[in-house]
């Protein structure tokens, strides 16, 4: 039988929204992979009350817990203890961990203030997962069939605890395995998606078939549920095949992270570069690109050019080209892409120059006008996209993701 | 007495982990603007059962239910369904609705499918709201006292209809206010910050003090709670001063959104520029301090050197300095910061050049070691930074923070 998990996280900040709970996402993630199905997120204040009450409602429901949350040295911090009276289970000292905290601060240089030690607390015949990102251990136990995991609210630390200790006390649980693949689409909406695919996806129970839309772009995931890898592997090959014959004209990879690193790799095995030169971007398109581990072996580098003085300066677009079309136009657009080229000596360069508001120009484009142009070795190439009167960020991401895709169409020769 | 909410969201693909619930943040901020406690996040999966046992626990337990997500075109969006069931309405066509839809779609010059109409269908005498960012309207009702508030999942259709909608609902409802500052904090961590207060924090409930850790920096709001919005705000201005007598010394700024947003109101104030020279960081302080809209008034742009060439050609770094020191170095920060300083003609550069992982670089410098420059008209400062082994991301958001803070300090005139 499939396990079953709520998540829930305990911290006023997310119920005022300082924080957002980046930690259920990431663990619903993990616990996918594992088969284990998430029916719940629920988040709770620092309230002993209204946390006891989550945890006896969780566990009727499900028989996995996991708590993100309330583990830290301040006097809000109320995971452990309520945790403890719910289940009925002592929170005591853990020597080895007093231990160990005093010589995080030791090596730190700082001296453990009082409020600190209550970290070396957990309840008592648990394991103990190590804090390698901070000083707020984690533990799990069982009780009435009941897996309770705590694991600290800040997301590295949430992060790092699963993988070196939460991870493997789950997989030690789990029989079934879920696998999938996921299909990302570019260019492409949700709904139309669902109905090119929709007798399939009706059709399809396992493996099965599920759209889902992401900021600016939409995923199919295609899952399959078996006895092992290799059983579950060989469902979702024909599945996936079927699925790319339909809808593979938009797909710009399977099971890769996004645009960007798309092209890195189709980059990386041509032995090719790439530079961008960056206008209403403002060094986007440069920082998606370098968050891509190892994108050095591709990325030059580039210019943001948010002046025309730097436009004309540094990437040398002619002074006479602004002047008669405006910093936001095509021969611009152009003539920033192959500047940048030229300036860096890189086989490729992206530019991006628009409008990304919240006003107009000085000219009166509107503001989501955006002019994005790829310089190849087989010549230069220039689109015109208006993305609407969306936010700032919104135009700014879609600019990046329109760029990426037109290089990665180059890389992979495609229109 | 004051209003409770529960927000539940709904969508498999949250709790998969495809996409994060960030629709709860936006609304918990805004809530709490509105002085409605927000108590409960929950999530639930496309899955009628179980959404309707938590719509039936809602309304137990608060006045406010709002939920998100499920009100598209596609099969699985069964909010509104459900939610008719649980509150004993009808789901009836809207002929307006149908009519705008209608008109929406031939505006996009796009067929509308069939499964598109489902939209146009709300509960009986709600009251709608459009939806201007997409084809999903959301809607409220009363129902034995318990407001019930629908909006859409994609967070930019879900934000402003809240802002042109559901806010406007939920004000007719309210007459507590609740005002806040919030302090923002760098280079002092939030364990710290509570110890020094923790005498003024247990003492203070109304107006109350609460520190809250962010990634990388922390930050306290102090919180009034009153009639009306002046006598809030006088409450609030004697539990500030005590604050920032005790922890000014580390307060970038009280009320504003981020360093980069301080950092170019400075830059306006004084009339002056910034440039950036970006190594490691790729383009994170370009795409953080352009994030800031108006800041093309003191930003003029930048360069990414992610290679030693465009470290040499374009911001002109000697190449004996790179060849002696090592793109990692103290002096070829230096070198970037006037260099692009030079370039441009900017009154302020920063610079950044260091190892973001996940490897040591090729001179066998240490994951997270960062050197940072600005130069100024004052002169050029410089700074080496080890922020140990962490993950990409953290350290060039570390890198950028610390970046930031040190031009801050130098504009204000600080140390």
């Amino acid at each position: 039988m499939a396990h079953t998990a709520e998540l829930i996280a305990v911290g006023t900040e997310i119920l005022l929204g300082n924080i957002s709970n980046t930690d259920a996402q990431m663990l619903s993630e993990r616990l996918a992979e594992l088969g284990i199905d998430v029916l719940y997120h629920t988040v709770v204040g620092d309230n002993p009350r209204r946390l006891r009450e989550a945890l006896e409602l969780a566990r009727t429901r499900v028989d996995i817990i996991i708590t993100t949350g309330g583990l830290g040295p301040t006097y809000d911090d109320l995971t452990k203890q309520t945790i403890c009276e719910t289940f009925g289970r002592r929170n005591v000292l853990h020597p080895d961990l007093e231990v160990w905290l005093r010589g995080v601060f030791a090596q730190r240089g700082r001296p453990m203030t009082a409020n600190n030690l209550a970290q070396a607390y957990l309840p008592e015949n648990c394991t103990v997962f190590q804090n390698h990102n901070g000083t707020a251990p984690g533990c799990a136990f069982c009780e009435d069939g009941v897996h309770v995991l705590m694991l600290p609210g800040p997301p590295h630390e949430c992060a790092l605890m699963f993988e070196t200790g939460a991870e493997q006390y789950l997989r030690n649980l789990s029989h079934d395995v879920i696998r999938s693949h996921t299909l990302r689409i570019y260019g492409k909406g949700e709904s139309d998606v669902e109905m090119l695919l929709r007798t399939r996806i009706e059709k399809m129970s396992n493996p099965s078939v599920a759209p889902y839309a992401k900021p600016d772009e939409c995923m199919l995931r295609v899952t399959a549920k078996a006895g092992s890898d290799s059983e579950a592997e060989a469902m979702l090959r024909p599945a996936v095949d079927e699925v790319m014959a339909i809808v593979g004209e938009w797909v710009y990879g399977i099971d890769v992270e996004n645009l960007e690193s798309v092209c890195v790799t189709l980059l990386k095995e041509r032995g090719a570069t790439l530079a961008v030169a960056e206008s209403c971007t403002g060094g986007l398109l440069a920082k998606r690109v370098t968050d891509v581990p190892g994108a050095s072996a591709a990325f030059v580098g580039g210019v943001v050019s948010y002046t025309n003085g730097v436009k004309n300066q540094v990437l040398h677009v002619p002074q006479a080209l602004l002047d008669e079309h405006g910093a936001v136009s095509e021969p611009v657009a152009v003539a920033m892409a192959e500047g940048v080229r030229a300036l860096t000596g890189s086989d490729y360069a992206l530019s991006v120059t628009g409008v990304a508001g919240p006003d107009k120009d000085d000219r009166g484009n509107d503001v989501g006008l955006v002019y994005i142009a790829l310089a190849a070795p087989n010549g230069t190439v220039s689109k015109e996209c208006r993305f609407g009167k969306r936010t700032r960020e919104h135009i700014r991401q879609q600019a990046a993701n329109t760029a990426f895709d037109m290089l990665r169409r180059n890389l992979q020769a495609l229109s």
